[in-house]
């Protein structure tokens, strides 16, 4: 079917439920970051595949919101349907609520689907469409009638994470979890995101592209622990590890009813982020007590096992990306014909080969020249670019293991570089390791540190728009809060935290560079002012020092590369053959 | 009347009322940073004099909350009375909120005065005793009943502020918020801070101690500004500034008849942290748009007249500190008595000899030896200390003058000074010399600032629990937002604003250290990555050298103190004597 027949169907459907315009997203009932296929209901509708877009469609107009990352592939896949692109961040463009507040007339009615999106968002847009004067219909998904080949939900099985992996039991970690919830004062709560029950319950899904969790909800009371899920995904070793534990299984639907006859008395815990405005209306007899997930705090400090797994994945990571770029460079050197795509096809393929690597953990960035300059660049088989014995390649990517998530960037010259590269990729890296190697007291927040990050950068004005880095969870998601290092981060810094530092340069149509490691808080020490934290490097992966302009790099720095390099040959060489051996000794030569 | 009888008249007040558990504040209507002694009600009833205090009356119990700056001086105050003291930042202990709905019961009555208790207090209050079952009454204001000389409102006068010194009018100021209430699409804006009339009215008031502003509020809507205020505090000259600029005055008290009969289609724009319960009740009517005041941000950019005559002040106010010090080193030599008092008042009467001086920006904290430790001292007699020709000097003081509001901090040695006292100063000064030099992209937050200031103090174990920096007002409040340089500060740093930067070191018992400049936010440069700011430094005040440990400040440091003692010599000899002006030629000698 063509954009404008779906969009034909969805205003039958729309006249015949009296709805005025109805808004289109692509979020799953959980607001993951990564959705099934299912729930692309955006997608779908208007053929506009990147990760922020809404939709929204009226009698006699249609159009897509997005922001400004998207705005050229947007025109793209919007040309030919009569869906208007919508630029979010233009200055003076209406954002969704008010350009409908504006169209629509008093006693008209907007719809969407309370079913798929988040208590936050649904409950601004009611709220203000009542104070218009505007209806709301929450409970239409209009999509669903219309999708004639509309994905079933996912049926991926799970699989359990071993207490050797996870460091914890899962009867330990319900009973850390009531504890909070005494401390709290709440009877119940309910665990929206999906990643929460995969954490809790030792377990990985096999549902979402890129994503290790599954389609499921978990309640706790003071009695019992009851994991909502689709009973086909359980293998017998994994409903058996459930029972074990005291957990109660129930089929993925029954939530709404179990909710729906909580007694009144209960005080529930929900996160409006991570919670339908189905789900929140299915409880509103009850207390609820919002507030961010009991689970996102615990599971952000890293147990000493999960650590000390997730430094092992790292070395193995290292050792696929060294592999990948001996055979990268070889190629390149032999002339053959390699391509941003075939690039990325390689790297998950070497990635592949270490132990417990079960998926890549996003899309790889793979950005040659001045594709490097998109910050979230995405290859298909339109963009490919063929890599050149010349100028420079932004290689960000990862992988999801059973026993730990990575995420890695490096930069490297594909031939010889200009002198603005590396002057920007020296400023990168200074600030990169500013940041690794800075101590801060007990209670400092991400954006403190940013500060600190950018301090080099800023100093020879370059700056970079995006966050200096994000959490990342245990054989779980690759973004994962709280905390997070950027302007705007009030999240504390915590022992035991795992979290990427990766500040970039972009200069779009000529090339971008980024660096990324991963590090651990530790304790660096304590003094009668407090405790004071550092980071522990946890990524070894060489960083190429030929795009290095030594002047404007401080000597400490240049000190910690060649210590650094020095460690990571004695870590990864074992793993080797001999060409990537004689790689990585030119790669880890002192400078 | 003792404490305990004025607690009994106000249980019978209570039981009359039938109030079961009864607030009392130090708040006043508009919940200004100084309050007139009028609504120092907690004062008045407990004696305890802290600026955070409140108390909770029942039947039988009263408590006194208090945050750990006055554990100490609360203890001395409330003893004798029966009113115990709540240590709010002691782990385990409730707040009020949660203690009262731990210990009254479903039915029950809280009483708290609507008219002076800012709209998010009472808000949340109200909303969490409902959802208790507990009643409660907002209109009672029982105080007044009971305080018997309570004194009246303030009636102190208005005086005009130059539009030569305010470098805009009353009516472009008037059209700029009303442009700004245009694009936020309100009808109607309440100014409801006194400082925000002070403002847009070029006037000054004399209602409060330490505190440029004046019991009153503003109401502009798209026809009218109407000024209210008690007319005696108007001259004619004030009055005629007024008029000629088309302002509407009317009693103070009105503003609650007008807000009542507001059109209920008007979209009125209050601020929930400077308005009252009880002035927020009187608009319900109206479609309240919840914001920050339009005035808060216009104000916070000074203009070019307003930065050029601050400068000026800073200039006066450098040469008072300057005179100040000849006169301590002079006596202190001479084996005079000075104490913390007499050096406090010998300060102000050399500040009151400079051009339009009007009062002490706040009182001023003269911390001598293990007293600097005391963040927010303030010195009386009981804890006066005499000034020894020993230890070190914490001296944090400023003017508030009709052309520009002053807030400067220096420490000195009185003697010999320790290896470690010498350590502390230096690292502080590192910090502050840090942020005094540093570039930030435009957009950097208060928080990315914050965490560049710490790092050398970081880094050396150091830190202190205040913010680094707060805004400061053009003639009127020493501290003004939006913008604030600390750990939790979101707002960005933005070109025109008006900053401190003093960063500290404190010892409990042994001594405390700050250094503190004013800085105002200038261009640096703009780069393809957009516009990099930096701060123009404004305070020219000397810094001591003698307590400087020349190995572990950076030699830019050094560099940059010698250039700006020799410009304070060149700025400040003109207009001091033979004796002050040796004592500032040793101290600005170069290092």
């Amino acid at each position: 079917m063509q954009t404008d027949q779906k969009l034909a169907s969805l205003r039958a459907v729309m006249a015949a439920e009296n709805i005025d315009a109805y808004i289109v997203s692509n979020a799953d009932p959980h607001q993951n970051e990564y959705a099934a296929d299912r729930w692309k209901s955006r997608a779908w509708l208007s053929d506009m595949h990147g990760s922020n877009g809404t939709v929204v469609v009226t009698k006699d107009w249609a159009g897509l919101w997005t922001d400004s990352r998207y705005y050229e592939a947007a025109e793209l896949e919007l040309a030919g349907s009569e869906i208007e692109l919508v630029r979010m961040n233009d200055i003076g463009v209406l954002d969704i609520l008010t350009w409908l507040k504006s169209n629509l007339t008093e006693g008209q009615t907007v719809g969407f689907n309370g079913a798929d999106t988040g208590l936050r968002q649904a409950r601004e847009w009611v709220k203000s469409f009542q104070q218009a004067q505007i209806k709301t219909n929450t409970q239409l998904d209009l999509i669903e009638r219309i999708w004639e080949d509309r994905p079933a939900p996912p049926q991926g099985e799970l699989f359990i994470v071993d207490d050797s992996y996870a460091g914890k039991s899962i009867e330990e970690k319900v009973n850390e979890v009531r504890d909070k919830m005494n401390e709290q004062g709440v009877e119940a709560y309910l665990l929206g995101r999906t990643d929460e029950s995969c954490w809790l319950l030792n377990f990985r899904g096999t549902d979402i592209k890129d994503s290790p969790t599954t389609y499921c909800y978990t309640l706790i009371t003071e009695a019992a622990v009851t994991f909502y899920v689709d009973p086909g995904k359980l293998t017998s070793t994994s409903k058996q590890k459930f029972q074990t534990a005291g957990i109660t299984i129930k089929n993925y639907d029954a939530i709404v009813e179990d909710l729906t006859v909580l007694h009144p008395s209960q005080r529930l815990l929900i996160a409006p982020n991570h919670i339908s405005y189905q789900l929140a209306e299915a409880v509103k007899h009850c207390t609820c007590i919002e507030s961010r997930p009991i689970v996102t705090d615990l599971k952000s400090i890293k147990n000493e096992t999960e650590v000390r797994h997730l430094k092992q994945v790292l070395i193995d990571d290292a050792t696929a990306m060294v592999k990948f770029f001996t055979w990268l460079h070889a190629g390149i050197k032999r002339g053959e014909k390699i391509t941003e795509l075939s690039a990325s096809h390689k790297l998950e393929s070497f990635r592949a080969e270490m132990t417990g690597f079960r998926h890549v953990s996003f899309e790889s960035i793979m950005g040659y020249a001045s594709d490097g300059a998109i910050v979230h660049y995405a290859v298909d088989e339109t963009s490919d670019k063929v890599i050149l014995p010349e100028n420079i390649f932004l290689i960000d990517s990862g992988g999801n293991f059973l026993h730990g998530t990575t995420d890695t960037t490096r930069t490297i010259p594909m031939g010889e570089s200009s002198q603005q590269q590396k002057n920007d990729y020296t400023l990168v890296l200074h600030s990169m390791l500013d940041l690794l190697t800075v101590e801060f007291a007990e209670g400092a927040t991400g954006a403190q540190l940013d500060g600190i990050c950018r301090q080099a950068m800023w100093k020879h004005g370059r700056n970079f728009k995006h966050g200096t880095g994000h959490g990342v969870g245990f054989g779980l998601e690759v973004h994962e809060g709280p905390q997070g290092i950027s302007g705007k981060n009030l999240e504390e810094m915590k022992l035991g935290m795992i979290t990427t530092v990766e500040p970039g340069c972009y200069r779009p149509g000529e090339h971008g560079i980024r660096i990324e490691n991963m590090v651990h808080t530790v304790l660096s020490k304590e003094t009668e002012f407090g405790r004071f934290f550092k980071f522990e490097n946890l990524t070894f992966c060489p960083i190429n020092t030929d795009l290095i302009e030594r002047s404007i790099l401080p000597q400490q720095h240049i000190d910690w590369l060649n210590a650094y390099h020095a460690e990571i040959l004695v870590k990864l060489s074992p793993s080797l053959n001999e060409e990537e051996q004689a790689w990585l000794k030119h790669e880890c030569r002192a400078i």
